[in-house]
C-alpha cells in the first residue's frame, strides 16, 4: 500500500467509502477502468496524491485492483471465474471479464438505467404470462407436468414458432425449428455444433460482448467485421471471408446491437454474397433476431432472402416478454437441425415443456402480439423524448433512433465520460464495452427507457464539457 | 431385393407387416437387432425364405437395414443423426444409435413396459407440481416470470437443496451448488468444464448408454471399469486410474443402473483410494445420484467420505416428481462449482426461475417428501411381486431387488430373449444395451412398475426353454 503522507486521511477515507458504493450498486461493472489519477482528482476536487491514498483503500478491501501502466480497474466480486480448459486461445480475445460482466447485468437492480439491456418490469405484463401458465398446466395437461417434452421441442410451440416466422418472411416447417433454453443457448449450440475449434468465425464490431466471449470460449477465432450505423463494411466481410474460410457469421441484421442500425435489402443481398468467399457451402450465416419484437415491420431478414439454405435463425422472447420463461429458437436446414438437436438433447435431454407450451399460447392468443404493439408504442414515446433531450445536451444519435437502443455520438471518450457519469450516480455503456479489443470511442450505447431522466442529460452534458 | 420365389409372398407380406408393427410400437428400438433368419424362421414358424422375404420388405420400406456379415437391424425413423464434427474418436465408441435410442425412449407410450427407465405417469402426482407452480408464479412473484434468475439457480432451490444433500451426509452450503436442466445437464457441464478431449474418463460397465454417448461426444476416452451386482472391480479400477491418469470417474454410487447395486462403506473408501492412483487431485469423481428418491437411508455417498474435495454430487427429481420441470443440480467445491457455472452462464445465461422455484417449494414442505414416502411403499411390493414371478419363470435377479431397477440374470442371450418376447409385444433391455462395446449378455434389466403383468412372465419363461 502506498504511504498516504502528505495526504488528508479522512478525506481519503470518505472518498473511498463513495467509490466502494458506486462499484456495489453497480454503477461501476467489474472490469471498469476508474479515472486516471490526475483525472479523478479534478474530477473530486481533491488533491492526486489524497485520491491515490483513496484508490489504496479500495485496492486493500479487495474492490479495485492495479494494473501495470494501465491504472486501477474494478475487480470482480466473487474471485476469478476460470476460463474452461479446453477453450485454446482465440486469434482476438474477449474481453477479460465478459462473464463477470454478464453476471453483474444480470443480477443489475430493477432501476432503469441507460446501460440496461432490458426492459424495465413495469413495462412488462406478469399477469400475462402467469395466466398462459395455468392454462398450460391446468387439469388435462398432466401429462405436460410428469413427462419429458419432445427433445426437439414441445410441437405445439413448434408450430406457432413457425407461423410467427412467417410473419418476417422466414419459412420454415415446424421440423425445421428447434427449441433451446433462450436464444442464448441456440447461439451456444450452433458454436458448439457447426464449428470445430480452431475454425474462424466472423462478429460485428460492434457487437455483443457475451457472444465475443462464447465465441472464444468454444476455441473460434474472432474476425471482426466493422459495422455502423450505415451497416456492415462489406469489402472487409469479403475479404476475411476469402481470407480466412469461416465456418459461421455470427450477426444481427435487423436493430443491431449496440448501434440500431437495420440492413437494408440490397445490404443482406450483399452480405450473403459476400460470405460465399468463404466458399461453397463453408460458412453459415447465424442470424440473431433477438430484438425481433421492436421491429418495424418488412425489415430484410438475411434467412428469409435466403431461404434458410445456409443460414441459421435465431429468436427469443425475453425482450418483450421478460427473462422467466427461458425459451427461444433456432430454424435452419433440417440436416443441421438434426445435429443441434442431437447436440441438446445429449445435452439436456429436452427443455421443460411447461415453459414452451405457455410460449406456444401466448403466441396462438392474440395477448402477446397486443402486448407488444404497447410497448412499441411507448417505445416509440421514450424514443421521441431521448432524440430531444440529447439534442439538449449536445449530442445525436448515429441514425435515426430504432428499436431499443440508441448509438449516441457524444462527442468525447465515452469510457471516460462513464467514469465521470458514475460519480453523478449513473450507469452507462460506453463503446469500448462492445468492441472485442476494447478500444475506446466517442460512441455510448443508450437503453431509451433507461435515459428518461432529464437529470442524466444533464450530468451528461456537463461531463462532456468537462472533458472536451 | 432378394428374389421372393419360392416363398409364400402373401405370408411374406403379413410377416413384414406384424415387424413393421413392432417398430413402430417401440417394440424394438432403433440399432436393435432382428433374429438371424434361422431363428426368426423358428420363431415365427415360417421357412427361412419367407422370413427373408419379409425383412426384404421392410428393408425396402426402410424400417431396417442389412449389415454386412451382421444381420438385420431396425433403422432409427428420422434419418441419421449426424456426430457433431468437434467430437474425436473415443477409445471405446459409444453405441453407434444412443441418440436415437434416447429419443426412442423419452418419447416412449405411456404404457408401462420392463425396458422403461421411468415410472408411469399414474404413480406420479401432477396436482402436487401444479401447486407448487401456481404458488411460485402466483401474485406478488412478479420477479421470477419477468426477470433473469440467478445464474447459479434460484438461491431458496439452492438453500433447500443443501438441506436436502444434508440428509445424505453431504454437506454443501448454497453457494456450492449449482443448478441445471436436470441431472443430465449436470453430467454433461462436468464432461465439457472438467475435462478437455484425449482425456480419459472412467465409467461403470454395464452403465448408462447416454452417458457414453456424452462423453465420447466431448471427446474423452471410455475406460469401463467392470461392475456386478456385488460392486466395481477396484483392483480394475486402480489399475486403469494409473495408468490412464484419467481425469473422470462418473459413477453411480446408490442403486447403480442397471445393476441395482449401491456401494458399501468399504467399497465407497476403496473407489476414493483408488481413484487416487490417477494422481494428486487429478481425477474427479462424479456422483450420479439420480435414484436418491428409491434408496434406502443412510447408505453411503462418495460425496460425504470425501467431503466435497475431489468429488461432484449430481442430482435431479425426474424419477420422483416426473420430468416436466427439468430442474437438477450439482455440488462440489467452490472452485468447480464457479466454473461450471461461468460455462452454464455463457451457454444460457440462467435457467427459469419459474420451474427452480416451483421445485424449492417442493422440497421446503412435506408434499414431496410424503409423495417419496408413498412411491416407495408401493415400489416395494412391486419388487416382491417381481421376485415371486421371476422365481417361477426359473430366473433370479442379481442381488437383492431395490431400486426401480432389477438386474435380471435369465440364463440365455438376452439379446436374441429380447427379440422373441418382442414378437410377444413385450419390449425389454437387454445386456447389450449397457455395455460401451454393446457385448451381450444374459441379464436383462428389468423396471419393477413396467413388469407386473403374470403374461410378461409366462413369455419370459416360455421364450428362455426355447433358446435354451
Amino acid at each position: 500500500m502506498v504511504s498516504v503522507t502528505h495526504t488528508d486521511g479522512g478525506l481519503a477515507q470518505r472518498l473511498a467509502q463513495d467509490w466502494a458504493r458506486r462499484i456495489e450498486h453497480g454503477l461501476l461493472l467489474p472490469g471498469a477502468r476508474l479515472p486516471s489519477v490526475r483525472e479523478g482528482a479534478k474530477l473530486q476536487g481533491v488533491s492526486p496524491s489524497t485520491l491515490v491514498a483513496a484508490y489504496d483503500r479500495l485496492q486493500a478491501q479487495g474492490l479495485v485492483e492495479a494494473r501495470h501502466k494501465r491504472g486501477f480497474f474494478v475487480r470482480e466480486q466473487r474471485g476469478p471465474v476460470a476460463r474452461p480448459a479446453t477453450a485454446p486461445a482465440a486469434t482476438v480475445t474477449a474481453p477479460y471479464d465478459s462473464l463477470t460482466l454478464m453476471r453483474s447485468l444480470m443480477n443489475s437492480e430493477a432501476t432503469p438505467s441507460p446501460a440496461h439491456g432490458t426492459l424495465p418490469m413495469e413495462w412488462l405484463d406478469a399477469a400475462l404470462i402467469r395466466r398462459a401458465l395455468r392454462e398450460a398446466t391446468g387439469p388435462g395437461h398432466d401429462a405436460l407436468l410428469l413427462r419429458y417434452g419432445d427433445p426437439q421441442g414441445d410441437v405445439e410451440l413448434r408450430e406457432a414458432l413457425a407461423h410467427r416466422l412467417a410473419d418476417v418472411g422466414v419459412h420454415a416447417s415446424p421440423a425445421q425449428v428447434l427449441t433451446t433454453v433462450g436464444a442464448t443457448h441456440a447461439l451456444d449450440l450452433i458454436a458448439h455444433t457447426l464449428a470445430e475449434p480452431g475454425d474462424a468465425v466472423l462478429v460485428d464490431d460492434p457487437g455483443w460482448p457475451i457472444e465475443y466471449a462464447r465465441l472464444a470460449q468454444a476455441g473460434l477465432r474472432l474476425l471482426p467485421v466493422p459495422r455502423t450505423a450505415q451497416g456492415p463494411d462489406l469489402a472487409v466481410l469479403a475479404r476475411l471471408a476469402q481470407q480466412h474460410r469461416p465456418r459461421l457469421y455470427v450477426t444481427v441484421s435487423v436493430l443491431h446491437n449496440p448501434t440500431g442500425q437495420s440492413l437494408s435489402l440490397a445490404q443482406a443481398h450483399e452480405v450473403l454474397r459476400a460470405t460465399e468467399a468463404a466458399g461453397p457451402g463453408r460458412c453459415w450465416v447465424v442470424e440473431d433476431d433477438t430484438y425481433a419484437g421492436f421491429a418495424p415491420p418488412h425489415l430484410p431478414r438475411l434467412s428469409a432472402l435466403d431461404g434458410l439454405r445456409r443460414t441459421l435463425y435465431v429468436t427469443g422472447y425475453a425482450k418483450v416478454l421478460g427473462a422467466g420463461l427461458r425459451v427461444g429458437c433456432v430454424a435452419g436446414p433440417s440436416e443441421a437441425i438434426e445435429r443441434l438437436c442431437a447436440r441438446k438433447m445429449v445435452q439436456q435431454l429436452a427443455s421443460s415443456p411447461i415453459t414452451e407450451r405457455a410460449l406456444a399460447l401466448l403466441l396462438q392468443r392474440g395477448g402477446l402480439r397486443r402486448h407488444t404493439e404497447r410497448l412499441n408504442e411507448r417505445l416509440e414515446g421514450a424514443r421521441t423524448r431521448c432524440r430531444r433531450l440529447a439534442e439538449q445536451a449536445g449530442c445525436a444519435f448515429s441514425g435515426p433512433p430504432a428499436g431499443l437502443f440508441g448509438w449516441l455520438d457524444t462527442g468525447v471518450d465515452s469510457e471516460r465520460l462513464a467514469q465521470a457519469l458514475a460519480l453523478d450516480g449513473f450507469r452507462t455503456a460506453p463503446e469500448c464495452l462492445f468492441h472485442p479489443d476494447r478500444r475506446g470511442g466517442t460512441h455510448m450505447r443508450v437503453n431509451f427507457v433507461g435515459a428518461q431522466a432529464p437529470a442524466f442529460w444533464r450530468a451528461l452534458s456537463a461531463r462532456r464539457q468537462e472533458l472536451a
